[in-house]
């Protein structure tokens, strides 16, 4: 007999490996952080001796899911503001990120929205915040894989740093990381508006250092091309090429406002487009042409945004719209089909995040990411198609067990590392302090 | 002490009552199905002795939601043929039905459909399908309000009636439920084209015989409409318009090809548009022109569509993707606010189903159809505005309790009239045999 951690029998394995393999009455053993077996449940069974069983009869056994964009501790924020125009509330946000965003404050947010994002099923996030170090450590702590680093901002921002501190930091921080199990370092200018060229300079240099990933605000609203237009004179897809800054390592948030030109560039350099639907109609902000950037070959992934615009860190919400919107927007009901949508959250994310070595699919060789998804629910059943199932009916209640580099860390729908009660009076107390601001 | 059957306390109550008054701190009384008492849980709890009291600290107590279109039974072929274009995936539904389709099998899909509803927080749904007496049959045993009755259809039905029986099955049930506590008979002739002149004529004296709710789908797909131009010589709401069948007591589905004097006569007539936006955009239908038939003094319902389509029957995915759909759409941040889209799921659902008098709102005299949100999980902290939290982060597994006309139906996330194991197992086995259809 063979050694396993852990050995999950009885599922119903959707792999998202190159051939789309799905298991019936799969199993599947890890020992570590990895995958080290997957087949049928009497394969296994024969094969391993197990520390721990997870019956997985009447589940599913996915990859979990990767959000490309978010900036998690406005969960601090949640619906503090909503249903105002852009310019109004991002000036309500700043406003209370001035009252309230310290590293103490930052800590409870992420740890709120890790503990929502594991929950529902995500076990990967892009996360967009000041204090990299903080999120980088409840990260490490609550047991979410986290690509996280240093911001590069113009207005007053709350974490005070001075432009030379900033890249001082910055760089620490990337190599602090850079051979991380669970956190993947990234430079995260905000956007090609407002942030000083100098600044925007610095951020492409640190990527190209460490060879890292990028990811930056492109193309949010109209009034945003129009200004970086002013501003730069250039669009600003071509502001970024300039300057160097689209790459097959460019993780470009929202993409709503795009010439064909700009898309074709995008294509051409590889750069990735996290499209965050939820957001986008939310705040007004348009639909992105997505059927059309996946025509030109540009990669497309998913993400929430912050919790304060989008409201939840929910992506089966955004994976079920990112399926339907652009199919009710331009009446073909052929475009987007459910397997491509699931692929931008699992295999296509990480291949974008040049992670595909680790996570996106369930292979051996790579970390346990995964999740398990209860099929006794009214609204799952019957099943027909495990692609249809996941697109347009499961929900983050569905997920009961979650496992991110081989540690179960949700069971039975609860978190293990991570005492939610206190998180969430502590986020309490945080939230009055921003209501009067 | 008054008498009390039901006290519930310490909830924070948002009633959706004419000057929207929310309550901190709330409690309401309930006698039999009615409310009977509203107001501070200082004030009720010195007044009241309750056979049983429900604590509510924490958790929000609304109205239930409203569901106003849906064919609940197609959750036997859920995901079953996804991702087609409508004229195939309507055959593929016939041919499904066919195979098994008839009472016994109708009872199970309602059985699961209307758990489904339950559990989620839909205490009222207008269900359009065949064996009107069977799906009354169930929800009155597993505590359900209902809008249903005879459907006029063209095609080869499930129900084997001839045109005669039809109309004599029709008036029998009307007649039946004409006064009943949780059952509102509703006339619902199919569609304006393929459906014969003479059985919507027929549909149409039934309902203004019993002076009952019709509806009908409108303007769902462009090729609908011109099928109607074809066929009948006028666009879908003028023909219904000659036919009598534009009134305030109409409730028609979809409404998304409609010229702007369509638009004006369904208006002027006091119809009711049912709004199914998932289901709208995943068949490739198109985006109904919400903001304008609002603008128009239209009024606009919320329905999740049958599950076969939807593909499930979440009213709050709908009532998120109502509030979002139309800013992204117009990149207009201020159309379509949270409040007014939660009123359209409750009170302005309540009015257009004639049934305001009862349900809609919490307010002495009307039945106690409401429901628990516990506000402990991490996507629903912090709270700021209930309007925000219920229209953009809370879900279906949020509701923990469900009461219907005074009864209560959910408990602790559990049904209490229906063994849900069975249900489950029975759709399984009949799901089995529409996949070799």
């Amino acid at each position: 007999m063979r050694h396993a951690d852990i050995l999950i029998t009885h599922g119903l394995i959707v792999t998202f490996d190159q051939t789309e393999t799905i298991i019936p009455d799969g199993a599947l053993a890890i020992a570590g952080s990895d995958i080290i077996a997957l087949g049928s449940t009497e394969n296994l069974s024969a094969q391993f001796q197990a520390r721990e069983q997870i019956d997985a009869t009447q589940h599913l056994v996915t990859p979990g899911l990767i959000n490309t964009h978010t900036h998690s501790p406005m969960a601090l924020f949640r619906g503090l503001a909503d249903d105002l125009e852009l310019a109004p509330w991002l000036a309500r946000m700043r406003d209370a990120a001035r009252q309230v965003i310290r590293p103490a404050t930052v800590a409870r947010g992420a740890e709120l929205a890790y503990a929502e994002m594991l929950l529902g099923g995500t076990t990967t996030a892009l996360d967009m915040y000041f204090f990299p170090e903080t999120l980088a450590a409840v990260a490490k702590r609550v047991g979410l894989r986290l690509i996280t680093g240093p911001v590069f901002v113009a207005h007053e921002v709350s974490d005070h740093l001075r432009a030379d501190e900033r890249l001082a930091r910055g760089r620490e921080f990337m190599q602090a990381y850079r051979a991380d199990p669970l956190v993947v370092p990234c430079v995260m200018p905000h956007s090609p508006q407002d942030v000083p060229l100098s600044l925007l300079a610095q951020a492409q240099k640190l990527a190209d250092e460490f060879n890292a990933l990028l990811s930056i605000h492109v193309s949010e609203t109209a009034a945003e091309v129009a200004n970086v237009v002013a501003q730069r004179g250039a669009l600003p897809v071509e502001f970024l090429d300039q300057l160097g800054m689209l790459s097959a390592r460019s993780i470009l948030a929202h993409g709503i406002h795009l010439t064909d030109a700009e898309i074709a560039r995008v294509a051409q350099r590889g750069a990735v487009i996290a499209h965050c639907p939820i957001s986008n109609l939310k705040l007004g902000d348009g639909v992105a042409p997505v059927p059309k950037l996946l025509r030109a070959g540009v990669r497309v992934t998913l993400g929430t945004d912050g919790p304060a615009s989008s409201n939840d860190l929910d992506l089966w919400k955004v994976v079920r719209l990112a399926a339907i919107l652009h199919r009710g927007v331009q009446q073909d009901s052929t475009l987007t089909p459910a397997r491509q949508i699931l692929r931008m959250a699992t295999i296509d994310a990480a291949k974008a995040l040049g992670l595909d070595d680790r996570i996106g699919s369930l292979q051996v060789g790579k970390r346990a990411d995964l999740i398990l998804i209860d099929l006794d629910s009214p609204h799952l059943v019957p099943f027909f198609d495990a692609y249809s199932l996941l697109t347009y009916a499961v929900g983050r209640e569905d997920v009961s067990t979650v496992l991110v580099n081989g540690q179960v860390v949700v069971r039975d729908r609860q978190l293990l590392n991570l005492n939610q009660a206190d998180t969430i009076a502590a986020v309490r107390e945080i939230a009055a302090q921003a209501a009067t601001a």
